[in-house]
């Protein structure tokens, strides 16, 4: 169980750093935030850790639901899985808010850091794909490789959808890698908002 | 003080309503649930309150974020006030789950009760509204009243949108009311999913 | 079911009050610390309504464990049931820390406000009232009452016992001014001792 | 940081199992109940993760008040930093109820288990000790070492003592293994006590 500890205990160390963090709020989208982090040849959404209830905004200030959780995630878990097929070390990751100006904001903060930056054009989806369970998310994980041309971004989006809000998704190899990033970008992106 | 004690005690029942239920986790949305109840004359979200960090899953109970607020809202909040500038008795609202199996059953079920039933079609939203703060929510208001020929209908559906989560949303008199009406909406379609 | 609402959103804002507060930090017991606000006429906990879970520290920072329910205090609801006993105008009461410094600093600020203070001294508690069940809380009152001469004493503290841990009591006319005179009393405490 | 992972994902595990605990609840004393677990060479409560907000009841359920957090408890992580002195494979502990009944109940069970149990008698604590901060914890284990003769015992209690509700604590090698411990004793215990 010591795999299953690390697990939770790193996503207990990544809420700490989320909800500590001034700007993070910025980052809010409507279906709120989830974090996911998946044991080794993770499978199923039982083998992938994540925020239950998800983390929200109390007074203002981000907070977590519940505590982590395997099998707490569907959407995020099912993501992620179908991510380890193509990069088994990008074990862990966190969506978050999606807007067009923040969107051509982190296609440049990529650039700077030396990262893959794309999106899955949700227009483009086949709509008998889209409606049959477990057939959307290989679909969407395929566009992005097909995007990058083979390797897995670090950084990408869902454009908006019908009736499917947009997000952005940050992969890592840990979830308090990616809450630390998050908060990164999050202080940046303050910074950039203010400064206009 | 003494309304808004009576407001925030209120909320305090319903979401206790809601966390008691069996079946209402059935309905829940992507972006979460919320329950707003306004003030009389209400004009501002500071106005009404609503449940701070929303209503999730923990556990797969249904289980508030936080405490009922005023100000905690936004988007239900200005739903509720342009409400009450048609029918001011109608000072609470829950948003749920939308479905095209669920809007069917929701259609019949609002007969049987006598209630007009309507949507709002986001595919007719103008453009130049959609962007604009605080111009949406008149539009869509007038578009419910249109629809009915008048009158402020007791549920309505927001059809899916571009980038937006299609929902559902039930007004009524209190939180504690619509939260009863919630609840035995939910157990009717349980009864009615499970017997297909 | 309005009185049970006021009751209940007294104790919403009442919460919000102590969770804002710099400085009530400070006078929290090892029991932790809960507010009770009482239906007119109460005579059983059912009647009495109080934080479930009771309030406690997170992060150092004050924070209610549930939301208030009728019934969710068993202690603090048989002490304000009796107190109504002898003025029923006080409805409310919170509990927390007890030190000889700080009743010592609550004797004179008590003074200053005009208030009674008084104690219980638990040493005098016969034995055969103590492991009754429901025998220690009239007897407790009526130490109060005699004590001061008649009246019920506004700030009282029940002073170490065996196997118990001493607390001082604070009561009221609503949950919201045993909270507001609470934090002013935290206030004033903080003060002085970082003047000393 | 993986060896504070693992501390903290495994008290994550361990709340879970105190959760669905049907017969837990009859433990819960009114100080709450902590659950400790310390990093190997833990010389401070720092190196110690707990339960921040201590586990208590809402609902009538057992519920952790916040996340696991290093440093989140002063007494309980005392206590396991003075025994690992003794013994430092017993790095995570639990405190809940004692009362006369439930205390022999305890001894026997210990006897059944091949453990030792014992007790801390307040009454014999020096008052010059009790009143130095830092003193009393090393007081206090070496009162334990003294009762067995040279060993920690896996069970023991702090006796009542003036303004102290006595408390029962159960040691072990991970917060999952003290957890699941405490589990069995409170299942025998409502077993037993239902039997009676």
């Amino acid at each position: 169980m010591i795999d299953r500890d690390i697990i939770l205990g790193n996503l207990v160390r990544a809420v700490h750093i989320l909800e500590e963090s001034k700007n993070f709020v910025m980052l809010m989208p409507e279906v709120r935030i989830n974090i996911v982090y998946a044991l080794e040849n993770a499978s199923k959404p039982e083998d992938v850790a994540a925020i239950d209830g998800r983390i929200t905004l109390v007074k203002n200030r981000v907070k977590a639901a519940g505590y982590p959780r395997f099998g707490a995630s569907s959407h995020m878990a099912r993501l992620i899985i179908n991510i380890m097929k193509y990069d088994p070390d990008l074990r862990a990751g966190i969506n978050f808010l999606w807007t067009p100006e923040l969107s051509r904001f982190l296609q440049r903060y990529a650039k700077e850091k030396g990262w893959l930056y794309a999106y899955i054009d949700r227009e483009k989806e086949p709509v008998e794909i889209r409606d049959i369970e477990g057939m959307s998310m290989p679909w969407k994980v395929r566009e992005l490789i097909n995007f990058t041309g083979g390797e897995v971004p670090r950084l990408f989006c869902e454009t908006p959808g019908w009736g499917k809000e947009p997000l952005t998704v940050l992969l890592g190899r840990s979830a308090v890698e990616v809450a630390l990033e998050a908060v990164e970008i999050s202080n940046k992106w303050a910074n950039y908002s203010s400064g206009k």
